[in-house]
C-alpha cells in the first residue's frame, strides 16, 4: 500500500466540567487527508482547500507531528501529504488536532502499523504545540481512540478512553475569533476549594454517567462553576443560548475547547435539531455570522477509507 | 416485626483525589444496634458499650437521625435502641456515620420500608451533623448503599452508587485524636487551578478505574495533590508507612476521612497483609499504640440480622 486516505473528525475538548482532561470525538465534519509514500525522502505537503495553511513541515501541525513519528523509524523514502481541511481552523472543534492527527494514523498504516495508538497521540501533539504552543492531548486523543476520552495526566501522557450512550451533538460556531492562548490567560490561577470540590464531584458524575450509559446524570453533571464562568463572556449571548437548549430538551453543554463554538448534547434526533433551531432564533436576531451542525458522537474516531 | 439488629459497617471518605465528594464500606468492623418498637413514644438510647456516649436523642447521632425520620412519619409508639458501638469514635472510619446507618435502616425496616435508600441517607445525615457539625455524606451513603459511592453534591443530596472490583483494605488506626474540625481548618481556602486540573483527571481515572475493574488504573489515579501535601503532617510517619505499603505492593491509599486512621487498597489478601505488616514495621519503632485490620470493601453496605 503507497497510498492512503484518512477521514478525522472534529472533536469537543474540556466537556463543560471536564477542563483540560476530557474529549469526544464528532461524527462530522471531517478533515481529509491523503498520505502518499514518494521517492524522495522528507515531507511535502500540498493544500486542496482554501485556508493556506504553511507548507513547511516544521511549521504545518500535519508536518510537525509526522516529523515526531519518522524520529522513531527508519525509512528510506518520503512522505506527501493532501490536506483537504473541512474542520475550519480556530473554531474551537480540534481542527489541528484532526490534521495531526489524520496524518499519524494514515502514514502508521503505509508502514504497517509499528506504532500504538497511544503512541501516535504522543506524535501528534507535537502538531498541537506548532498550533497552540501546548502539547496537550484533550483532541488528539478522542480523535484518535473514538468516543469519550479521558487525559488523566499529560506528562507522562495516561489516556483512558471510555464507553458513552448513543448521543446527538448540535455545534454552532459563532465566526468571531477567540485565541486559545487569550482564553487561557483569562483564567485565575487560584479557584476556591469549594469549588474545586463542586468540580470533581461533577466530573466524578459526568465519568459515572458515561460508563453508565445514565443521561439524567450525564445531564446534572454538565455543570462548571469555574472555567465557564469566565470565558463565557468570549461567546455573544452564550446564557441565552445555552438556557434556550436546555428549554428545548439538551441534556446539557457548554463551550467547546476554548471557543468560539459551544455544543449541547441530546439524547435523540429531534431534541438536538429543537436544540439547533432555538440556537438559530437567538443568533439570527443578532448581527453575526454562524454555522451550525447536528451531528453524533463518533465511537470510532479517525476513519481509513476502506 | 417489633426488634431487629443491625450490622452497619465503617467507612472510607474522601479515598485520597475524592475529597468530600467519595466513600466506600468496609466489610468490618461493624457498629451493632438492636432496635425495638416500645410503647411509650421517643426515643430510648441505651449504651451497651464503654463509649460513654450521650444518651439524650437530640444529642446522639442516632437519636438525631431517627428524629429526622420521624418527622416523616405518623406513628403512635416509640423506639429503643441498644447501641453497640465497635468503631470506635474519632478513629476516621465513619464511627458516626455507622451508628446513624443502622438506626435509620432498622426503624425503616419496622416500620415496612417506607422510606428511599436515599430519604435514609438523608436523614442519617443528621446524625452526621450532631457528631461534627456538618451534614455530609460521605460516609452515611457508602454505609447505606454499600461499595463504592459518589457523592455528587450534598445539597441537593446526589448520590451515585458505582461497581469496583474486589479488593482488600488495610486499615491502621494510630491512637492520636485529629478532630474533623482541625483538619478542615488547616486546607487552604484557595488551591491552584493546575493543582484542581491535576485531581479531577484523578478523580476522573479513579471512577473509571473502579467502573472498568482496572486495578493499574485505580492504582495511577489514587493521587492527591491538594489534601494529603497539607494533612498528612497530621498523621505519624506518614510518608513513611505510604512508601513502605506501595513497595509491599499496595495499589495505593492515603488518609481515611480526615485521619487518623490510613487506608490502602491492595488487590489481593496475601498483598494486603504484607501491607500490613510493612506499617506495623514502621510503628513499632515509635512509641505509639496502633490497631490495624485486613478487610475487604463491602459491595453490600448495613446488614440486617437475618
Amino acid at each position: 500500500m503507497n497510498e492512503i486516505k484518512v477521514f478525522a473528525p472534529a472533536t469537543v475538548a474540556n466537556v463543560v466540567c471536564g477542563f483540560d482532561i476530557m474529549g469526544f470525538a464528532l461524527q462530522e465534519p471531517c478533515d481529509v487527508m491523503t498520505i502518499k509514500k514518494i521517492k524522495e525522502k522528507g515531507i511535502s505537503i500540498i493544500n486542496a482547500d482554501n485556508y493556506n495553511l504553511p507548507t513547511a513541515p516544521e511549521k504545518n501541525v500535519c508536518g510537525g507531528a509526522l516529523l515526531a513519528m519518522l524520529k522513531e523509524v527508519e525509512i528510506d523514502f518520503g512522505f506527501e501529504i493532501i490536506s483537504e481541511k473541512k474542520i475550519k481552523p480556530g473554531s474551537g472543534i480540534g481542527s489541528s488536532a484532526a490534521s495531526a492527527a489524520a496524518v499519524v494514523v494514515g502514514a502508521n498504516e503505509l508502514l504497517g502499523r509499528p506504532f500504538s495508538k497511544m503512541d501516535l497521540v504522543r506524535f501528534a501533539t507535537y502538531g498541537e504545540e506548532i498550533a497552540s504552543g501546548a502539547r496537550h492531548a484533550d483532541n488528539i486523543a478522542p480523535c484518535i481512540f473514538g468516543g469519550v476520552t479521558i487525559i488523566r495526566s499529560n506528562h507522562p501522557l495516561d489516556i483512558i478512553p471510555i464507553t458513552c450512550p448513543d448521543m446527538f451533538v448540535t455545534i454552532v460556531h459563532p465566526q468571531i475569533e477567540v485565541k486559545t492562548a487569550d482564553a487561557r490567560a483569562m483564567l485565575k490561577k487560584e479557584v476556591l476549594l469549594t469549588d474545586a470540590v463542586t468540580q470533581w464531584g461533577n466530573v466524578a458524575g459526568l465519568v459515572a454517567g458515561f460508563l453508565q450509559k445514565d443521561y439524567d446524570l450525564i445531564g446534572r453533571s454538565l455543570c462548571d462553576v469555574i472555567i465557564e464562568p469566565i470565558r463565557s463572556v468570549l461567546i455573544p449571548s452564550f446564557a441565552e443560548i445555552k438556557s434556550k437548549s436546555m428549554q428545548a430538551g439538551a441534556l446539557g453543554g457548554g463551550i467547546s475547547g476554548s471557543g468560539p463554538s459551544v455544543f449541547m448534547l441530546s439524547k435523540d434526533k429531534p431534541t438536538a435539531l429543537r436544540v439547533e433551531q432555538s440556537i438559530c432564533e437567538v443568533y439570527d436576531k443578532l448581527d453575526l455570522e454562524y454555522n451550525t451542525y447536528v451531528t453524533t458522537i463518533s465511537h470510532e474516531g479517525v476513519r481509513i477509507q476502506p
